[in-house]
């Protein structure tokens, strides 16, 4: 089973930040990653252990033995997709596939990551004008809409719209509007492999959404869906005997 | 295989109509069923016979053998759910299953067919002031979305809101998004036994949403969709002698 | 949320065993109600508490307050499903709408809750020659297959065989095959208004089923995810005004 | 719309024929390829131009100009995954994103292609000892099993067997058992993009199985399944102005 706490680790590639984005630093002084991790410490508390890794730490701060003793990361890109490096790309794509959960976040959309797990484009349409988001629950029983109004009121959000080019999500927790009339599929669940993927899009290092208690507790609720509930395993193709399983 | 050209049957309760509301008047003189089946005959033209049955016939206009004849049945109901006969419902219930195609139109979410088919109580929110509706398409290789526009503009519409108490559809085509923020799953597709359903909900006694070309266009896609592959057939539970299928 | 421990109620309606089926009594001597319990009770512990009720109670045993105060309940029907009477059907069928969660058992495939729950005729195959019976793990991160051998080796069983007149599966956990070549959905979910469902076949009155020991397992972990995460409630209809969600 | 006659490509490494393993040219004297575009040929006559492409050929048969007029790309691949230049596989994954249809067959299950397609390991059990295979259609209404038997009895043919490493298919069609008792999700259905997924596992090197006038139809009723409805659009993350869709 898994190990209690829960391991859980925040990736940013902390680009806004560390180039000196003045509304970036001004939402995020400590980096977006902090203010993830603290909301999820803040949610989850004794029950996890919440981790940082950044772009700029070595091998991305995604070490294989960091990523074989996580049980759920995060991830946070926009301006560096292209900069993380594919050797890193394939130790996580591998990890979630043998079971770690992966939540990714807002513009990590286009990240190699997400990108790779779903086989698409991923393209959406965008407008970056602080508009108001509401993100409307439309999966009431699922765990991670636990305890979250409907709709959450997220004052100033980039507007990302529809078509959002990703294969049709296994489960579909959450869609948003946007004051300009846009929808958006905004909470969107997979399974890869022994693995699972939330992608949740509100979130951006222009407006202070993840400060935002209910955003912090959809994260919080996701770790918790998405963590693994055995130990990691690789699928791979083997010749199987007559009589095999009736042993 | 099926009937060349398709027999489609548009079905209305006919009461705002005939107890002489002045806005389903002016909207619909005809009938809204006349304006549906026009809409029809207008984009399939020599694919589909359209004939049209209301709650005020005999057995509703659906006696058996009418019935038996119709590829794709079109329901628009929502001031006489109740007055349905149940005999009725059993026989639409039965043909669905067996084959024959379904589209259940905006209110007709509380009839007793769409409650049968779905096992849920449909239930939604809903606030009928004119609001502008944008119906995004999320599904743009479905057949059901080609030829419409991204969005369909539709000026004046009740509001339909979430949550929509239905089981998670099997496909999810359009999108809806109205003026006061809400979001609406308004196109949706299910398989049930043998037979499609297609709920799209844009379309209202009080607005002349039904005379809207794309609204007319989706509603003919939807048809060509739910229209059976071959014949009606029952699924009943029958013993199955070892070595039945090894002839 | 969810009272501690999970108040988990077994119905049976306990026909074979009281007409005196030398098979089901040879089997389950105290009924299948009883096996089922015991099988819950050992892998559930002091998680739950772990009720019965049958056909021939007062309101077939689930009155109002005892559905009330069920969060799961386990449905057993085979000879008696039209005797099971409409009022306890709606009041079954409105507490899973409202959040308890239900386990559909075998032969309850055609029991008068299921075919309400699923909107289809529920039909499929058979033949009860006791044949072996091979559940295989289709979705090895799903909750309910944890800890379940890939495959379930079930030595004698009445055959299920497809096609299943049901919708399509939100998730298909467990594929099953059968000696004489045939094949079947045997563990499936559904999400119904605020509750969850969970169908499981593997489970006969002839045949021991309910004592292995990998079919408690499934049970005990389909009891887990069926579980209520809040409050009951209903799903209505209802006007919202402009504005009421921006307060 | 798409071009009448559909244009359909079959791909095939054809390795086992060049190299001239003695089953593969038994049953293949003139390849796999040639097989498969014999059989959609009686199959949709008219309809459809069937031509071939190998990986022998310059950029192994699938230049540009050639993947552009393709409306449907069949796959077959088995012991030369490795040697399929990246270039051409993307070229194939962008065209299928932006709308040609591609259905995998049997060992293509490896393919750079479907892996891409799926983001996962599409890893599986097998063992290649001529079992019969038997193909249950558990999607009756679907257009790939329209005039199929249930099941399809292949006498002789690779076992492939669960976990399939994939994601939950958007439509399950066919599921196969075996002789050994095992069972496999064999006729599966994906949206990647604007463009249709078919895998279909039946079919190898070893054994007549695209000989088969029921595999065959199955062949042709997938490629009419996956033939684009509109011009290739590629999706791509575009700014919005506000108002831009209220002109």
């Amino acid at each position: 089973m898994t190990a209690s706490p829960l391991r859980v680790l925040v990736w940013n590639e902390n680009i806004h930040e560390t180039r000196g984005d003045e509304k970036a630093l001004a939402n995020y002084p400590d980096g977006i990653h902090t203010a993830i991790a603290d909301g999820l410490r803040r949610h989850l508390g004794a029950d996890a252990e919440v981790g940082t890794a950044t772009l700029q730490e070595d091998e991305h701060g995604l070490p294989q033995n960091v990523v074989d003793r996580t049980d759920v990361l995060l991830w946070w890109g926009h301006a560096g997709h292209d900069l993380v490096d594919d050797a890193v790309v394939d130790r996580v794509h591998r990890a979630v596939l043998e079971g770690m959960g992966i939540l990714v976040l807002h513009s990590g959309h286009y990240s190699k990551i997400f990108t790779r797990l779903m086989g698409t484009t991923c393209a959406l349409k965008w407008r970056n004008d602080g508009e108001r988001e509401l993100v409307w629950t439309v999966a009431p029983r699922h765990p991670i809409a636990a305890g979250v109004p409907h709709p959450i009121n997220i004052p100033e959000q980039e507007m990302y719209g529809e078509f959002f080019d990703i294969p049709a999500p296994e489960e579909t927790v959450f869609l948003s509007t946007f004051e300009g009339g846009e929808v958006f599929r905004s909470g969107l669940t997979y399974t890869r492999g022994n693995g699972r993927v939330f992608y949740f899009s509100p979130g951006d290092q222009e407006f202070p959404v993840y400060h935002h208690v209910d955003v912090q507790r959809v994260l919080a609720n996701g770790v918790r869906w998405a963590a693994p509930v055995g130990e990691r395993r690789a699928f791979t193709a083997d010749y199987h005997a007559p009589g095999w399983h009736l042993a």
